[in-house]
């Protein structure tokens, strides 16, 4: 995954891929000193597997659905909807139907 | 502004608010240790006057068009559009129509 500095006060489009999600790869948008933040592209049925990150994180499905899994917790998280996790929680993401999404991590420091 | 502690793991609805948004107002969607995830609302016309944060935030514009300045830049952040700002950076929001916005805060640690 090649990572892509945003500068700081430049538009990044964050619109849905729609007709063109399946030719997308997931990708960072930015990196800073406390911020990074993804672009998810995840087809149906493929997973993220569980991991764990010390910050805490949000993310924000733009496009199809997903399913994150939590402490043996299943939820739903489709188009437009944010979910956000504390650090060091263990977490693995499924698409439920093709999907992309934005992942906002909080870095060490 | 009354502040809605989401738990982690819980889905939001951060969709437009297309019809509704003009019954809306600025809330914060909640608030943990390391972030503040706020729903901002201006009408057109209306202003976030100059201000800085320590941390670095993104500013992700839902519906409605937004005006952006930045050491006396000025840019415009449309709906689908997402900027980051480095923590420290005096900045103002104007809304060029009605609008409404996920602003990410990273919180002093």
């Amino acid at each position: 995954m090649s990572i892509a500095h945003a500068l700081s006060g430049e538009p990044i489009d964050v619109t849905p891929y729609d007709a063109r999600l399946g030719e997308q790869r997931s990708a960072a948008l930015f990196k800073s000193e406390q911020l990074e933040v993804i672009r998810l592209v995840l087809s149906a049925g493929k997973s993220m597997p569980m991991h764990k990150v010390s910050g805490e994180i949000t993310i924000q499905c733009i496009e199809g659905e997903l399913d994150v899994q939590v402490d043996g917790n299943s939820t739903r998280l489709l188009a437009g909807q944010l979910m956000f996790l504390l650090g060091s929680v263990p977490h693995s993401v499924t698409a439920i139907a093709n999907a992309s999404a934005l992942v906002t991590l909080v870095l060490n420091q």
